[in-house]
């Protein structure tokens, strides 16, 4: 079936806010096997509003709105779908609840506008909203259906999981399963041609790359008769895909490497200190996105100059002067400096040349040295950016430290 | 001028990128006093992105698209463009040499259907791409305009900036002028309430509000017959503003607090040092996002433990046993701690509860504590996030630790 996400809102148009409800739609409809044919956006104005909406239907069977649910005069989403789609809106008793008692949660008082939204077509299917004051609804007329979703982006994506995914899954003519895999240290072009063959012959399940960030992501789907036999097909080709490139994956579920490396320490409580130069305390920061993570982070050091190094690390000032503070060998004194100062049983270090200036040719600007030292198991490698950005060059350098711990613990 | 902006590329219809080229578009356009009635997005397909164009030209006298100007058969917008407009594609040479120079600059070699990149409607302006393979151009016909850039948001930015704006400028009846203000420590509605005069009676300057994560920004545009009028009437503006909210701002020209603050220390040559709890890092990550911040930064420890705070900095047991890791006291201790040790001018510490867990009644998920002493003078204070997000808390921690820098140094 074909789609059109319709964006409303006037603050889209003056460029205030990003339109990341179109890349999530887009995303879910498309493993749904819905076709996304357009992105429309269009202002808080009835009548063009209406015309887009007229217009989506000429060529798609599916139109999902975000925004114009709200109590004011101005979201008038619901109103014009209702009329183009030729029902009427009266009061649903449920929906005025609901919407009484997400208030209340909220702390906030309802004021008499906010009536405005219990209100939906006669012949609507209504998502109530469990996190904020908007139901959404879908509505079908002749082989039509447009769906109706808030516009904050916590608000749809909830709304989307526990309620419109069941209901276009029902609509679609069989059930999807799918999985996204992570991996690391595998360009996308190399994961294609290793994977040429399943991903050119595929059927179902079928296969997608997505370059993310120095990662790649594969996505294994599958649509069947039962949701069970499309997970069974999905798991079995992501056996396949294990046996080529199983080394490269550290996620079977779309996680970040930082929440994979933090769930793992915390898991096997194995205790952690970090000593940075280049990222500049993003390692710490990045490892400690993860709640919990108190219980084996004891302590980070940004040690940004050499004295730094020296006083924090004890690295010594002849392995300073002879192979320079980027170096392996400094690398290596930093990661024991902190291990031994905190007694972790895991020290990591890095240094390198972030840029965008500083760099020469033997340290180019991208090169990092990073060593991380688990028990008595050292290792130390040395790594080099294809960016030239200062901050994706450290951004990069973390992720490098990540997959290091992850396969000291992990492999 | 009525206008649209109309994407072009699969990749956005699979949610594979975000469309971040609308909201700059939209951005520039409303500054250049252009209103955006549409944004569109559409695969590459060429019946389909003519379909688009055209109903863009039923209520806009301006189409701006983005994309599909590669050298690939299915980059097809040039070709579209220019035979609704009703004209035909010729060879540039200046087009072909630019391209040729770029592809040496970029050291990559150039094969046969980049050649395609160097036609270009008879009629058109060709907007040569300083940093990319494919120029952009505009077109006009019987008073429709059409505006075809390069896909890649730097590519599409840098061409914006350096051949666009003034394109359009000239097309405009007037010279524009604006400048973005940043201030922090005043929310969007009370920055509203403050120069609500100045906003409901503007006619030029125009005054706007844009909220940003804990921060607050307020365009200033002004559109003259010249350039010199319009930077006049802004910088009028902009003293009047200052009268009122004068201490809110932090910056006149859309810069970062940290961009701020960090060149204010290389400037001054002021050394320093830091010492955080709960933001894990990213305090320290932040301030050396700048490059040249090795100057004057020595070093950041991340005291997560409580050990860790008695071994770096010499916070007292006793100090943790009455008041609490997060307290007053403690930062205090921190912030004297790092300072004492490192001997850097500026010492800075932070602690507080980032949540989810862990918070009380007393200290509540959101709270930080954080002391600033530069050479003699102290600041101490505590700040309340109201977000509930792990992330969001962390963040706003680090920006207030900015912004008392930004008061000790700058104010």
């Amino acid at each position: 079936m074909k789609s059109t996400i319709l964006s409303v809102g006037t603050e889209l148009l003056f460029g205030q806010i990003t339109n990341t409800n179109s890349v999530y739609l887009s995303q879910q409809l498309n493993i749904l096997g819905f076709d996304v044919m357009y992105h429309y956006t269009v202002g808080d104005n009835p009548d063009r509003l209406g015309e887009m909406i007229e217009m989506a239907f000429k060529d798609c069977d599916i139109v999902i709105t975000t925004g114009g649910l709200g109590p004011t005069q101005d979201d008038l989403t619901k109103e014009i779908a209702c009329k183009i789609l030729h029902d009427k809106l009266v009061l649903d008793e449920k929906a005025l609840e609901n919407i009484k008692s997400v208030f209340q949660k909220l702390k906030r008082e309802m004021t008499d506008n906010n009536v405005k939204q219990a209100y939906f077509p006669t012949r609507a299917e209504i998502f109530y909203n469990d996190i904020g004051t908007a139901p959404g609804f879908a509505l079908e007329d002749n082989g039509k259906i447009i769906i109706c979703l808030p516009g904050p982006p916590r608000e749809m994506n909830t709304m989307f999981e526990s309620k419109v995914r069941p209901y276009l899954e029902a609509k679609s003519d069989g059930k999807i399963f799918y999985r996204m895999l992570r991996t690391f240290g595998i360009g996308e072009s190399s994961l294609e041609t290793t994977l040429l063959d399943l991903i050119e012959n595929q059927t179902d399940p079928t296969l997608a790359t997505y370059a993310k960030e120095s990662e790649c992501a594969l996505r294994v789907a599958s649509k069947r008769k039962t949701r069970e036999e499309a997970e069974e097909a999905v798991n079995d080709m992501i056996e396949t895909v294990k046996g080529r490139i199983g080394k490269s994956i550290f996620s079977y579920d779309n996680e970040h490497i930082y929440e994979v490396v933090a769930k793992k320490l915390i898991e096997k409580n194995i205790s952690v200190s970090c000593a940075e130069s280049c990222t500049g305390g993003l390692f710490a920061e990045t490892l400690t996105k993860t709640s919990g993570i108190s219980k084996v982070f004891d302590r980070g050091v940004v040690t940004y100059s050499n004295q730094a190094k020296i006083d924090e690390l004890g690295v010594r000032q002849e392995t300073l002067d002879k192979y320079g503070a980027v170096s392996i060998e400094t690398a290596v004194e930093m990661a024991r400096g902190i291990k031994e100062k905190t007694g972790s049983r895991l020290g990591i270090s890095v240094t390198g040349v972030a840029g965008p200036d500083g760099g020469t040719v033997e340290k180019p600007v991208g090169l990092s040295c990073i060593c991380a030292i688990l028990d008595d198991r050292e290792e130390v490698q040395e790594f080099r950016s294809r960016h030239t950005d200062r901050n994706a060059n450290r951004n990069y350098s973390m992720l490098c430290m990540m997959h290091m711990i992850y396969k000291l613990i992990c492999q």
